[in-house]
Order: C-alpha cells, then structure tokens, then sequence
C-alpha cells in the first residue's frame, strides 16, 4: 500500500480510503488506479480481515425481504451499514427454524462481524457467543440487546385514533395463533378500549393457509340489511388489514365513511407514493439506525455481550391513508 | 477437519457439510458440535477462501430493493444462490452510478466470487474482467451476459390484451426520459398498435421529482363532459399505472368498465395476495435462475468470459388484477 501510494504520489490514507470503497476525488482516484496498475497490486479484504480477525460482513436474517416491511427495513439496514463500512448479508429464513439455524452456522464458520436478526426460531444456543448480535422484534436472548417499535402504544393509537375519528364499534382482526408482538398490539388497542368503556370484538381466522375464507365468511355473515355492524377496524398488520379492505369493498361497504380501518406497519409500496391503507407506523430508518448503533458497541468493545439485555423501544405514529375519515 | 471427524466419529464429508452450513442429520451435528468445542477447532470460512482465491459471496446490486420488483428478485436471487451454496451481498445503489463504483470496487476488493448488477451507470471498465459478471436488464459491456425479460412482447402483448378486452382509444403514459427497456415496452405497444390499426397516444409526465402533477393535469385537461377520452391504458411500471389509476378514481373514473390499465412488472405487494393492477408480468423467479446459472458457468470455467455476450430473453405473461376486465 505504501508503494501504490508513493507511486501515485497521494497518502496512505487516500489508498486505503479508495481501496476500501470510501470516497475518493476523482483525480486521486485516478492516479491510485493507475498506480494500482502498474504495481499490479491486489488489495485483499479476505487477507486483511484474516489478519485482523475480522471481517466486515454483517449477515441480516429476515423471514422474507418480499413484503413492504422488510424490504423497507433492508434498505435502511443496509444504508446504515455501509454509512459504517459494513456490508450486508441478506437472508430470507422464509420463517423455517431449519433455513434460520443454517445461516447461523454460516456466520460462525464465515467469522462475520456480526448478526442482526429477526428471529423466529428458538436459535440462542446455536449462536457462537464471540459474534456480535442484535435482535429486532423479539428477544433472542437476555443477553441481546433487542430493538423493537412500540406495540402496546401502537395498539392503544390505533383505538384512540378511530374513537377519535368517530368510530363506536370496533374490531380487531388477525389470525390463529395471535403471539409475540401481535399479541401487545392486541392488547394495548383492547386495554384503550376497555378504559374507555368503547365497544371492540376480536375476529381471528383459523391457522390455515387459507385464511382469507374465514374473513369472507365472517363479513357475509355479520352483514344485515346491508349494513356491517362495525364502523372502526383495526389489525396487526397491514396485510391482514388489505385483505380485510377488499372484502369490505367486494361487499359494497364504503371505506372510510361507514368503516374506518387501520392497519401495522405503515410502510410503503414505492418509497414514493403515499400509503393506501392508514396504518401505526414503524420507523424501519430508526429500527435500522439503532440495530446498527448496538451492533456495533458489541464489536468496539471485543465481543463482551453481558449487561447488554437492554431493549430500545422505538415509537410509532399514526399515518393517515384513504382508509380513515 | 479430519481429527473433528475422528473424534465425532462421522466421515469428514459430515463434518464439511456441517461447516458449510449443508444440512446434516440433528444427531450428527450434536457430535460434531461437541467435538468441535472439545478440540476448540475453528472453521474459518475466510481461511478457506484465501487459501483458494475464492469466497463464496456474491454481490447484487440493486437500485433500491425497498420496490415490489426488486424485493421479489432479491428474494428469488437469494434463494437461488443459496441452492448452489453462495451467499448474497445486497447493495441499494440508490440510482446513483458513485454508489455503484463503491460496490464494484469493494466486490474487486474483496475478492468475491461474483456480481449480478441491474446496473443503471457506465461500469463496465470498473469492473476487475477476473471477477464473473452477469447483468439483468441492461448490458454492461460486450463480454457479458445479459438476462432481460422479452420487453418488446410485454409492450405488445398489452396491446393485444386491451384491443381483445374491447378498448379502443389507447394510451401510453410514462415520464421522460422514456429510455432503454421502458422505451423498448412503449415501441412494442405502439408497433401492435399501428400494425392492428388501433389508435394510441402517448403521453409523458417531464422530468422533474413531482411528475404526478403532470399526470393529474392531463386527466383534468382531457376531461370532457364527464368523460375520459381513452379507454385503455399502458404504463411501462406497475409504480405509474397505479399512480394513475388513483388519479382516475379520484376524478370519478370507473375502472375497468370506462378505463381499464395495464402496467409492467406484476411482482405482489405480499407473496400471498393477488396483484391489484393487472399487469404485463416479468417472471422474477427466472431471472434470478439464469442470472445465476450464466454467473455459475463463468466461475467453474475459471473466469474466461468472452464469448459470454450473449442474451437470455425470459418471456413475460399478462395477469390480472382488479383493473382490466
């Protein structure tokens, strides 16, 4: 490197800084390519990170990057990621525990930097404990720091919200098994019902694949005199909520003005349209922001990962689509 | 390696698939998890890649993955390279060909076993011609393969689908500059029209950050008496086929029966529901299988890449949605 740099009659910072994917003038860019060239020098990450024991991968598991969320999550992941020289491993577990635990052993074996995950499957003890790791929705273990939105709040907003707007008989919608963070979403919106002596059922679907038949079924049923007997909707996702909207819809029930709905998550379609379907909104930039911020504690500090069961409670917001008045 | 299997008592075949992150049987990986920690052995991954100049990460970069279309590539790519045992790098080159360098310089850094570009600016000569390259959608250079969906029979085929659906005024809309595949959609479109003796009209939002404005200007100006002189209408993009479809809503359209739209891509918002726009659909499932299969043959056949310029067109297919009839 110092030879390159000599050559190219720059310092030793600027290679580094070029050979490393940072910002570079383009006139220096150009004198270290050319004595790069003429050096023949290969610049090897894999031989630096051998050397230093490390690498600058961070492998990032989430059940799936093709929904909304996670790939609005993924983006902002890997932005911040690369704002600190770290680039992203992506993998999609599709749910399994088995697709999660190989890429656990992977990063092992492949010495990554760190792991960020949002994890399903019971993996703590499949973890080597020297890799730095972060948890995002639900706790790994007590000794990982865990980011999460705020679903309780989130779940009382969403019912203040439609009482706010006017709703009197609300509905909560998911499906069989309601758990984990689903469950405090429930909650919070029934707890601000309940203290508010507001009127709310619970609807759940069956755990089938076919879901959305029991929803149909649900709507036909309830629907008398051309009227739903309930004016305000609210479920822990928006894709539950969409399904929901376009049954209502089919059936000639007109969204927002006889049925407010609102669904979790928030996030959007193309990062430059509005949202359609109001929605508690999960800032997937502050998730990432903190996810990163905590993994990356673990590693400046080698490794030690005890005291670091803290949880960083993101907030959410309200944020109005077509669906509410 | 060997004396893990001896002391596991499993064959160094096991042992490897282990490391590897292949699937093993739960009982052979208990042995060979206790007999790894009994003799503190450390496969490392990285050790391994330098000792064979090889890594088994591939980088893939993306415009943004935070898009119906990218994530649902990305996910296929993902699951694809995971099948042959290589691991994804995900990189968001936010549109900007300075990001794109980083990328590429990094993926010739570090030595990566190859990169898969939906490659937007002009990198080819970037690009270490050691390191296996495919690219979708775009040609980088002469010597490397390309895999691109059959844009010119989408744009024809939604003509045919509108004519044969009973529109007879059509209309393309994009924004400018309308180039390279969007410009080979439109001329697919316009070319059925024309040889089928179909009216089509083209407009064209300018090229400005709020080009909505311009499409909600032209629904307003054309319309007439409570009519909208077209009734058809094809959008290279799902993401302004939808745009302008709440424009149309919003100005009390009915679609499909006064209007119906067809828009490119057809990738769902979530796996499981249907798509909501009909839409000319790009099979991403195929694109990652051939992006990976041209990038699999160039690294067994040790990175001789000419004679590789050559196209692999994935045909398309029209689906419906809620806005055809």
């Amino acid at each position: 490197m110092n030879d390159v740099a000599s050559l190219a009659g720059v310092s030793r910072g600027s290679v580094s800084n070029y050979i490393n994917g940072k910002k570079t003038k383009a006139e220096t860019q150009a004198k270290i390519k050319e004595a790069i060239a003429a050096l023949d020098y290969v610049p090897n990450a894999m031989a630096r990170a051998l050397k230093t024991s490390k690498s600058n991968f961070v492998v990032f598991i989430v059940p799936t990057v093709n929904s909304p969320f996670f790939s609005e999550l993924s983006y902002h992941m890997q932005q911040e990621l690369q704002r600190h020289a770290y680039k992203m491993i992506l993998c999609n577990s599709n749910n399994t525990s088995e697709e999660e635990i190989e890429y656990i052993q992977m990063a092992n074996a492949q010495k990554v930097a760190g792991l960020i995950t949002m994890s399903y499957a019971n993996v703590a003890n499949l973890i080597d404990t020297s890799i730095p790791l972060v948890s995002i929705e639900k706790r790994v273990s007590q000794n990982v720091p865990l980011i999460t939105s705020d679903n309780y709040m989130g779940g009382r907003l969403a019912g203040e919200t439609l009482a706010k707007l006017g709703a009197k008989r609300l509905l909560f919608i998911s499906k069989k098994p309601v758990k984990n963070i689903s469950a405090v979403r429930e909650r919070g919106f029934l707890d601000y019902c309940q203290e508010n002596d507001i009127f709310a059922d619970v609807f759940l679907a069956r755990k089938k694949i076919n879901f959305i038949s029991d929803f149909k079924r649900f709507v036909k049923d309830n629907f008398v005199d051309q009227h739903f007997p309930y004016d305000g909707v609210f479920s822990d996702s928006d894709e539950y909520a969409s399904d929901f909207y376009h049954i209502l819809i089919q059936a000639g029930v007109q969204v927002p003005n006889q049925v407010q709905i609102i669904g979790f998550d928030g996030s959007r379609v193309y990062a430059r349209q509005r949202i359609t379907l109001s929605s508690i909104k999960q800032s997937t930039a502050h998730i990432a922001k903190y996810a990163v911020e905590k993994l990356l504690l673990q590693i400046e500090s080698k490794n030690e990962r005890t005291f670091l069961g803290e949880t960083t409670v993101i907030p959410v917001s309200f944020e109005k689509g077509i669906t509410t008045k």
